[in-house]
């Protein structure tokens, strides 16, 4: 037993020189949290530019300062990919009341989902059905549903620890809830916020029509929870009352973006690809600090951690703003098309669309030989707090590049306020912290840092 | 190997229970966040009393709803311990300003450190002398200090993960800073605040005099990080520039206060006890949500959640609300001297101290065996996220309570925003969010939980 142990200890000192990497951990960590940039990028992007919606004129400005400052840190190329992204505009500010048999209204507070079409100029109004579930839908019918408003009105669920779970058992209501309604007639949909708090900020987000004609697409729209909660009471109370509300946005052509990428290209293997990205659009409502302005500053900064620490790697490293996440993942598509065109092959790939919070660990995607050697890594993340390696989904924009050989991964912060914001006014620069967020492009940096050194080649790690 | 795992899995499942104690896990975690009373009773301590210093009015208005509270629970027995507390009052509000060579004068945000003595009713103007250590102090001797007023301004490390380390590498200034300056004739000392965000806040805390005369003793002041650092580019420039402050707070004769304890009596081992407990008192800037209304409210649930769930324990359970942890102690010294008196056998004592932000795991002093015990509990935690298990630090209130047998522990919450509110005016009911405290208290009952089934004798794992 104790010759094993020392055979492994001798192992493991020779293929990942534990002592070097635990110095470098500690140069990006400390330069992150004594001398990073990623605050004052998100300072910048959040209040200067603000939300920044695929087609917008600030998704414009976006790219043009992302590409700028990409160009001021010195990497080795910076260039812009074209996509075509959609462009869907809000228009004026949505408006909805409930109105009682009796007549009484009660304003309440909603906001247009994104891809909704706009109600007629005069607005919707008409009586509520409130449904949990597309089963119960399909229950209720025709006879129950036509001419009617469908309330979606499940919530997500409190006690599953991870707060993307309880998302992800929910947000089918928001993005398939009008086709479903409208297949029995229904005239509009109304569908609780995708948040686990109660308070008065409706939660945007994107939903489809799939291939429904023009004229069978209804208007669809996110109600706060407190008022979600206000309309079930009064249905108990007035099954017949009427909902009344009015949107006037509209989906405009697409129109030409930018995917903006960067690169330190490798001085070894310059054709394997390490990638740190996020998405740079947002929705409109807030300025998109935490979805996804977080994340494109931490993907910044782990180029400049390296670039400020002057570590050459040996694999080319790039930063990538995906453009177009929220309403078409048109840049992720764009960007894994043009990769497979050029057969640029992408060993890992890391995204960070989860919010600035402190930073827990990562999940991957890979096979089980490459994820037990990044097992083997966790102990370099202790001293960081860093715990949480798992087996599980990456992340929207890496997806596409995912092969079965390579790796993909998303950066896993703490999850428990996340969707307070998420799509809605709140989602803004004062509610991330300048620590959190550090930590976090200190985390990615660090694991960029490994996997260019140790590369995923099964017999890699006895090169190097 | 294989034989090896079962006899393994047949221990564990016969000395621990592992289903029924994840089922357990899953009742106490899902109470808690469907069904929590935390939050709403922070709600009212926070906003309803406020700031609650020890020897104030809102003080004792805490006591009362501690008790009262308490009651309401259908606990066995619920009682108020007296306690003799100092009774510090900070006055009218503090005033400061920079004074240049020239005359000119900029306003600076102070706040006078818990303990300290007024200033002479017109206030103090001096030159100023800025130091980052004692040794600094020592070098300048008396000739360079006497008759000024000397500035602390060693800030916290921000490339410490762990934000109480960076912590207890400053707070020895604020402290002992005026007991240090005073030996060399300063006539005032003002203090960087203790937090690692750059901002116009000043932090309160508390200080000593130790045994000095009253006229040797000195006014000292916490001044906010914004305005250390302009102080200090100030002094760059202009070295004689002057430091003018006032304050009028006080030291009165002590009063009596009150812990207020509750307890559900145990089953099987009524003289064994398990206390979960933090401190009732609050500085007087803000509202005490994170220090420590957040630690009392999750004590209480700890013990509601048995209630709710039916679970009768074996060993006697008890939430200790302690009285004046921030400027004295007196209530947890008063607290282990009667339980000492009584011969109440202390097993596991947990303190929850450092924030309602999302728990990480504990921090414990215990010796080795029970350690092993404890550590192998880990795997229970897992699907809550709570990896933290380390020996270390417990908290200041049951700190008391330790012997060479029992376990003494602190809940560790992540610890990043921590020193943004600490002592400071925006430490307030807004910055606690709903489900980080109550993981927070989940994580606390489920570890009680554990001590009350199988306590800390060496048999006592074989024995249930």
């Amino acid at each position: 037993m104790r010759y094993f142990l020392l055979i492994v200890a001798l192992l493991f000192s020779k293929s990942f020189n534990a002592q070097t990497d635990q110095e470098v951990f500690k140069r990006l960590y400390k330069t992150a949290l004594t001398n990073g940039k990623s605050y004052e990028w998100l300072d910048y992007l959040s209040n200067q530019i603000g939300g920044r919606l695929s087609g917008s004129v600030n998704a414009e400005l976006a790219v043009a300062w992302g590409k700028q400052e990409l160009e001021a840190l010195g990497l080795d190329k910076v260039w812009l990919q074209p996509v075509m992204v959609p462009k869907w505009i809000r228009g004026a500010k949505e408006y909805a009341y409930i109105k009682s048999t009796t007549g009484k209204t009660t304003n309440v507070n909603i906001c247009a989902l994104g891809g909704s079409v706009a109600t007629n100029p005069l607005g919707v109004e008409a009586e509520v059905v409130e449904v949990h579930s597309f089963e119960e839908l399909t229950e209720l019918g025709e006879d129950k549903i036509k001419g009617k408003i469908v309330f979606y009105n499940r919530p997500m669920q409190p006690d599953l620890i991870q707060t993307f779970e309880a998302y992800g058992g929910c947000v089918n209501q928001r993005y398939q809830g009008a086709v479903e309604a409208a297949k029995y007639g229904a005239v509009g949909v109304i569908v609780r916020s995708m948040t686990l708090r109660l308070d008065d900020l409706p939660h945007t987000g994107s939903m489809t029509y799939n291939n429904l004609p023009n004229e069978k697409r209804i208007p669809s729209a996110a109600i706060s929870t407190n008022d979600a909660e206000l309309l079930s009471s009064m249905l108990k109370l007035d099954e017949r009352l009427k909902f009344y509300f009015k949107q006037n946005c509209q989906q405009l052509p697409d129109v030409k973006s930018y995917n903006v990428i960067g690169e330190i290209t490798g001085s070894e293997f310059p054709n394997e690809y390490i990638i740190v990205g996020a998405h740079l659009d947002s929705w409109d409502l807030g300025d998109g600090s935490h979805d996804d302005g977080a994340g494109i500053v931490q993907s910044m900064e782990v180029l400049r951690l390296f670039k400020e620490n002057d570590m050459a790697p040996k694999r080319s490293i790039r930063v990538v703003m995906f453009m177009n996440e929220e309403n078409g993942l048109r840049g992720a598509t764009e960007y894994a098309k043009v990769a497979k065109q050029k057969g640029e092959n992408h060993i890992f790939s890391l995204e960070s669309d989860a919010g600035g919070f402190t930073p827990r660990g990562f999940s991957f995607e890979c096979n089980d030989t490459i994820f037990s050697t990044i097992e083997s890594w966790k102990s370099l993340f202790k001293p960081y707090l860093i715990h949480y390696f798992e087996r599980g989904g990456s992340g929207a924009d890496v997806g596409p590049l995912k092969t079965k050989k390579n790796v993909v991964a998303g950066l896993r912060p703490d999850s428990q306020r996340y969707f307070d914001h998420h799509h809605a006014a709140n989602d803004t620069f004062e509610h991330v912290n300048k620590r959190e967020l550090e930590l976090g492009a200190a985390t990615m940096a660090a694991l960029v840092y490994l996997f260019d050194q140790y590369g995923i080649a099964p017999n890699s790690y006895e090169n190097h």
